[in-house]
């Protein structure tokens, strides 16, 4: 077969606020792979269906002297996130043509991963979509798995605030505590997001925008755990309605990603940290992950999606050539739950 | 007997910034007290020997309505903090004359503790006086042993960084870590503290007005350890030499207790909870302590510090008279070691 189109979404350009699509990344459209006849080394090929578009990605997006848990994107080269595919063809033992895989790959229609270590075989659980298994049966699932059993402490009828709510992680660790018999409080920017966090459960819900944090948190707090995607004034604001020795979790700081660092962030209320105990964890998902919790993970969180006990919800941006502007909509704020890019049918 | 003076520290007036001596607490000496025939309605009277003067006093000196961890000082009536005082006549089956006490009572020269609960009858170790059992064998040893034992994963050949190295809780610190084989980095406001942290085995100490923080870290870091009794811009500054899952103790913010709230301090590092996956612990020492770990510490650190095994340093002021110069004293870090107040001799 003549060599077939191989678009891929390019590191550009360093960001200086949020990213631009089309100037922080360009889409590559000349770029050619032959299928049947590119050299895999060893490896596989695999043909990339879905995409996966995460805040943790704007750090990445920087100069490569900046030191950070991620390694930096490669000026002019595909940049690199989660995905799901399927295996055209495979010189490792373990794959085999037709197999679906979920891993950490580059930005492009076909790809040939250097290093296998990122790369897991799936199998779909009937009545779940591929975008699923980015979404709460993915990465952000399991970062709210695997941080909420090792810090949460959950307590029935203990309360937690959760920030960034309507995200795929706000919206799982809501769902989690309401398991644990918790009340959850959950915040987010728009009207439509608030009612995504009440449809899964969260016992009061409100918009930021409209609503002062402190107003509802007098009101329905203290609370025992806070899960913060947000950080900057959220996090501030949160602290003084701290019950004593209340656990914070770190999970992202969407607020902070896109603005200049050498601004930072006015706080008032770190003192208490002090004043009321507190305990405050930053994680990786990866570092949490263990073969126990990846099993306990896999072999249940997909089930109880696909039966409607668990829900999730996915934003679909269609065609690798708009992952640009799915990038920055993440980084605004702009998706509802789970963004992924679709990339190809099967 | 005729009734006596019973001198006593009145809190006088909510300070703004730094408590004022003769505005924020007055003595008042006009006050007596009939030893032999006060009633003591089933408790006890306590000749006081030495006060403790510790940093967090500062945060009882404000206004009633505002809520804290420890109770407000009471305008018109005397402060209150630790003590060690000698029993003068008892109502109570577990105290009598002659006995030892540790507590927290009035700023008195003889004082009747409404509440016994905060008494602990104390036996002195030859060779150790009553001032460092406000000190390194004190509450503030007590806060260095039971903190450190439960969130510092103290490793052989890892890196502790301690902020305000030369008070009674950093002194200790040092030593800890120093026994459990780490590498001690510590800083101080001025040359003579720094001579302290060295002197009980800092390995790296500096004077932080002199030398930048992020010079002795960029270094001697990373820090896996963060043991911070300063707080605000320091805390700030040593976020990024953090090495990855470092754990910080917050045990004090001395740099901020004397600061307009409103005001904040800009944070530019908060991020590093992330990037660093930091683990950060605030704590009061009442919480952390057991029945196990106080006998374990009244069991081993007198003895070590009646050894020389151990070291400590005091910083006594005469008289109850000038307490309110010593509470000044310790906001503004012109103290050596623990600052007690030595009220009376046996």
């Amino acid at each position: 077969m003549a060599p077939i189109r191989n678009g891929a979404l390019i590191f550009n350009e360093v960001p200086q606020r949020y990213p631009v699509p089309g100037k922080t990344t360009v889409y590559d459209d000349k770029r050619t792979i032959d299928l049947d006849n590119v050299p895999l080394n060893g490896s596989v090929l695999i043909k990339v269906l879905v995409l996966s578009v995460d805040p943790y990605m704007r750090g990445r997006m920087r100069e490569p002297e900046v030191k950070s848990y991620s390694p930096p994107y490669t000026l002019g080269q595909p940049i690199t996130g989660g995905a799901v595919g399927v295996i055209l063809r495979s010189e490792h033992d373990d794959y085999k043509p037709g197999d679906h895989v979920l891993g950490l790959v580059n930005f492009e229609e076909y790809t040939i991963p250097s290093n296998l270590t990122f790369l897991k075989k799936i199998t779909r659980e009937p009545g779940l979509d591929w975008p699923v298994y980015l979404g709460a049966a993915g990465m952000p699932g399991r970062s709210a798995y695997f941080a909420w059993k090792k810090y949460a402490q959950a307590k029935k009828g203990d309360t937690v605030f959760v920030s960034g709510g309507a995200g795929p992680v706000g919206l799982m660790v809501i769902q989690l505590a309401k398991l644990d018999g918790m009340k959850v409080i959950a915040s987010a920017g728009t009207d439509e997001k608030v009612q995504d966090c009440k449809d899964v459960g969260a016992d009061v819900a409100f918009n930021y925008k409209h609503t002062e944090l402190s107003e509802v948190l007098e009101k329905d707090g203290p609370w025992h755990v806070f899960w913060d995607n947000v950080g900057g004034g959220v996090f501030d604001a949160a602290l003084p309605y701290a019950a004593l020795h209340a656990r914070v979790i770190v999970c992202g700081m969407i607020s902070t990603y896109n603005e200049d660092p050498e601004e930072g962030v006015r706080l008032k209320n770190l003192r208490m940290i002090l004043v009321k105990s507190l305990h405050i964890h930053g994680f990786f998902v990866s570092d949490l992950s263990t073969p126990e919790l990846e099993e306990e993970f896999y072999s249940t969180i997909p089930k109880k999606l696909a039966s409607g006990e668990l829900k999730h919800r996915e934003d679909i941006t269609k065609g690798l050539e708009n992952a640009g502007t799915a990038l920055e909509d993440v980084q605004r704020g702009r998706n509802f739950g789970k963004k992924v890019v679709l990339v190809a049918e099967e």
